[in-house]
């Protein structure tokens, strides 16, 4: 059971990241914050993302474990407009969203139900900061022709490259375009585009950290709450076929 | 027959709340004005709206009834812009409307062929004064569960309440929030959200007056044409199950 | 093979009013500039267009025929925003685009597949400069009830007319309202409305000249490239039936 205050917008990143990989969701609330794990019905992706408390304008009650219909909440953002404050009441049954004059009263989902992820510890070599902005213009170009990416990394430079039939593209961006670069050696991986596309899409960060290694899980690190928090996506390859 | 000069804004003002209701519509023009009543197929709802002399920029000719197909005239308005000035000429026969360098000729309904509703005299015990767009923020958070909404009103609050099978909405608004209220006792009623919901957002003004009583039907007042008219919607109740 | 750099609005112009009638074009390229040529698959509609040299901000190599496919320089174009450079390489095989960071290679098409066109020499005897704004207006309101338009050109006016079984649109434009206008005769021809409204929805600039004959093509001729070329549109007409 608990009681929280929170900035619509802070609630719609959280439902914009989640809503990549599943449509219910376990959510643990505390006086700590908000902590989420979800894995894509097919094990492809997870996420994990922690929210440090100053998230909630206000949280009263006990730690709470709460699953959510992804989709309700959506209605709920949709009640209300930037700048609004939105209050989630949770009395173990029920939750309620008080959005101005309005209260909308929604059931919640068993949270024994909702698989709860063992997120594997993925270090990949190599670490690049890229510009969200750089990589949604990539997948645009990209969607039209393939549904897988390359990424490959090198002490030079992080490029993205599409592949298809008759077309490529390629995204090449050179150190000095980026926040930050870090590998010993030159590495590359593909991932299906679908996921990485998502992703991508609903980081709400200006940038994100890429981490690749050699056909192994791509790591995205990215601030959330306007750096109150952060979460984190793991990706599995698709191994290139010769 | 008759010539008349109209503001688009005044024009579109007549089709959306008249469209909620039908698709042919008997408008009765005359130097004192534009008069229309309708009732919708399923006899539901029903639509009664008077504006005075001054909604027409010039009128000449005589008192006429013309039988219109309201999305033709909504064609005509997709070739102005607000500030337009739109002239109606009607010669016993065919409707011509002019937009700018534009002619638009189009045939007109026979109004003999069109229902003339016999509105009866409903006067419900509560009023509330309320603005549209509280209404309309709560019929966005009621659509994707219900398809009815129960308006109740006490002397201190208006409240319009959707219930699904699993989700609930309230919008309280208590006295303060209102422009006015007038009721001695408690009462509510169910109405099919469909109607009210296309009634409310046809409304150009910025608040309506609702007339509520006890599974009664509804009447909604409301200004037209910046002041110099008014509608009326009345809506049948929905009898709750118990 | 060559090498040029072009705005993005300048390509924009050009796939705009080539794909009006093809899928697939074969575009000249030289240190003159740039000619096009395009017939419909149904014959019904011809395009010349030619850009002079200022065209591209550079060009290098040597005067080449090249098959493009229009969907893939859209896709092009949407990677780019307004002010962007694009840069287009070919190397006899592929076709490369370039835009900031991004390099998009495609297949191109075997110019030999494609259609040239042999132009004939319409000369009609009317000529009138039209503001688009005033045709496209014409055209919203005329899409809802007919598939053919009728120009017709006297000395003091320009009037497109359309007819549907139970409607009309006059579009009349007095000698004052035109640019210009140029014609001994009264002159009449029908044109399918469908080819009429792409041509006129596709050019950039704000006026255009009509030639109109007695039941005679139509040519239509715009200026392109912010004045470094033009376009010329051919429209056969539809014959009446009495």
């Amino acid at each position: 059971m608990f009681k929280v205050r929170i900035k619509m917008e802070n609630l719609r990143e959280i439902v914009e990241v989640v809503s990549t990989l599943v449509t219910e969701v376990k959510l643990t609330v505390s006086k700590d914050g908000l902590d989420a794990k979800a894995v894509d019905p097919s094990r492809v992706a997870m996420l994990v993302l922690h929210l440090n408390q100053p998230i909630f304008e206000e949280f009263t009650g006990e730690p709470t474990e709460v699953g959510v219909d992804i989709d309700k909440l959506r209605e709920v953002l949709r009640l209300s407009k930037p700048g609004d404050i939105i209050e989630l009441q949770f009395d173990g049954k029920r939750l309620v969203a008080g959005v101005g004059r309005l209260t909308r009263e929604m059931a919640v989902v068993d949270p024994a139900g909702i698989t709860d992820p063992k997120v594997p510890n993925v270090s990949p070599p190599a670490r690049v900061t890229v510009k969200m902005d750089d990589l949604r213009q990539g997948i645009r170009g990209s969607e039209s022709f393939t549904d897988h990416v390359t990424l490959s990394v090198d002490p030079e430079s992080f490029t993205m490259h599409s592949e298809g039939d008759t077309d490529r593209l390629d995204l090449r961006l050179p150190k000095e375009a980026l926040t930050r670069i870090e590998t010993k050696e030159a590495v590359k991986s593909m991932y299906p585009l679908d996921f990485f596309a998502a992703m991508v899409k609903a980081i709400t960060a200006d940038e994100a950290t890429l981490h690749v290694g050699n056909e192994y899980p791509l790591k995205i690190e990215f601030s959330m709450g306007s750096g109150r928090g952060e979460g984190r996506y793991l990706l599995a390859p698709r191994v290139e076929e010769d």
